[in-house]
């Protein structure tokens, strides 16, 4: 627990690495129904301090509603993305979190809790500068299974198990507050102030990388007839899920499309 | 941080002790504008767990906005305790806490960030099972002088020095969570399963009390003429603000009760 003298009390300073790490995060918002979530989860972002806003396939634009939940958060509103599908909302992220209301289920996903999931994405924009998205799903249903399987890391916030219906923008909050503290903390205590180089090969590829390795895979357990097209039984969805789990390098990355290259030539 | 293996990361489950402690905080909102934030606040709430909800002077009643955005935590707006003075609101309360946009400034108060005043908060009303508030201020301006100077300590949230905007029911929703969070964390690590009994004259004073001894305070200095009623020069809530930070004791207060009562017998 931190000291509770106002001198060493974790102050706001959120200096310009601090900022900068912050301007990686993208809340990424699926089929959002109500265009007031959309400028809460505006106004929820910037009073933390993050601004990418990507929107995949809303049931409308943001409008009048969301203007007004928004409360001069509008640059974020303007500035959203709008996109067609969640593949193209990610492609550049190198960390896909997504929000899941599931808990302790034999998920074959790593669940964090809200708390270290911000610390998670703390360490990992201020030490990889780079793209980081955090899935928030429909209203009603979440994030749907072929979604979830794009994440690498589930995050779930510890509710009320009598009634868990957390309001989507207070979801955003909660999780860009935890980010802007565990960036504090990070900074504060003199971490990564100068980050560790990270080789390029060491660095987690993005999920338009991993994507292209996936429709390889799916090209080559095709051809083996290992995937039957007329009977696919969830193998790629599984398949996804292993290595979006596991965070893969370019190197490695580069061993699988090698192996994949490999296989094809030999048939 | 916590180990992120499912079997050990922190879970929901909020055993039977730790959801008594929650029914002990309070959430009290003070001239509150619009009956919508009243509804996203008792929705914020709930899904944390927070149960009591107390409307100091609201300017409208909770009405069909109100309900609208309470998400069915509607039986939190259907009991909420209405009152006409914050003082009433806090009169049963042993431990007040205002939020505040400050922070930093140099004020005689002891300024929590919101983690640890959760953990604050959670010890609390686990080792005292004894009724907590939290204030919240009006939409516009938060709190006066006067509300302030009835707090033990003022919490503040992290938030964007460039753009502060806070929405009372996020900020609700923040400061619910960390209670919750705390709690989760205190009843897993074991700490306070049995309570240290607290004697009661160690017990700190409700507000009722300390305001009774202001009262009496305030008779004697204006009997010894230290207070001058046409120009008071905020000698009380100076006074009060002093008290409040210390969190006065039921032996103290009766040792200053007595003081008071000796002054005015030798009068």
């Amino acid at each position: 627990m931190s000291n509770n003298t106002p001198e060493s009390r974790p102050n706001d300073s959120c200096n310009a690495q601090c900022q900068h790490a912050l301007s990686h995060i993208k809340v990424v918002m699926i089929q959002t129904s109500h265009t007031g979530n959309m400028g809460a989860a505006a106004r929820a972002m910037k009073v933390m301090g993050l601004s990418q806003l990507t929107l995949v396939q809303p049931k409308s634009l943001p409008d009048e509603q969301a203007l007004a939940m928004s409360s001069n958060a509008s640059d974020i509103l303007d500035n959203a993305v709008v996109v067609d599908s969640l593949a193209e909302a990610i492609a550049d992220c190198h960390l896909v979190v997504g929000t899941s209301a599931r808990q302790g289920r034999s998920l074959r996903w790593d669940i964090k809790d809200s708390r270290s999931c911000g610390a998670l994405i703390a360490n990992h924009v201020q030490n990889h500068q780079a793209p980081v998205a955090i899935l928030f799903g429909r209203e009603s249903s979440g994030l749907s299974n072929e979604e979830l399987a794009l994440c690498q890391h589930l995050v779930h916030i510890p509710t009320n198990l009598d009634y868990s219906s957390l309001n989507i923008a207070s979801a955003v909050q909660i999780l860009a507050y935890e980010c802007r503290l565990a960036l504090l903390e990070l900074n504060q205590m003199g971490q990564a102030v100068v980050p560790e180089p990270i080789a390029d090969e060491d660095k987690s590829v993005t999920a338009d990388e991993l994507n292209g390795y996936f429709e390889h895979l799916k090209q080559v357990m095709l051809e083996v007839e290992f995937l039957d097209p007329k009977n696919p039984r969830y193998l790629m969805p599984r398949l996804r899920r292993l290595y979006a789990r596991s965070g893969v390098t370019r190197s490695e990355l580069n061993i699988l499309r090698g192996m994949l290259a490999a296989i094809q030539k030999k048939l």
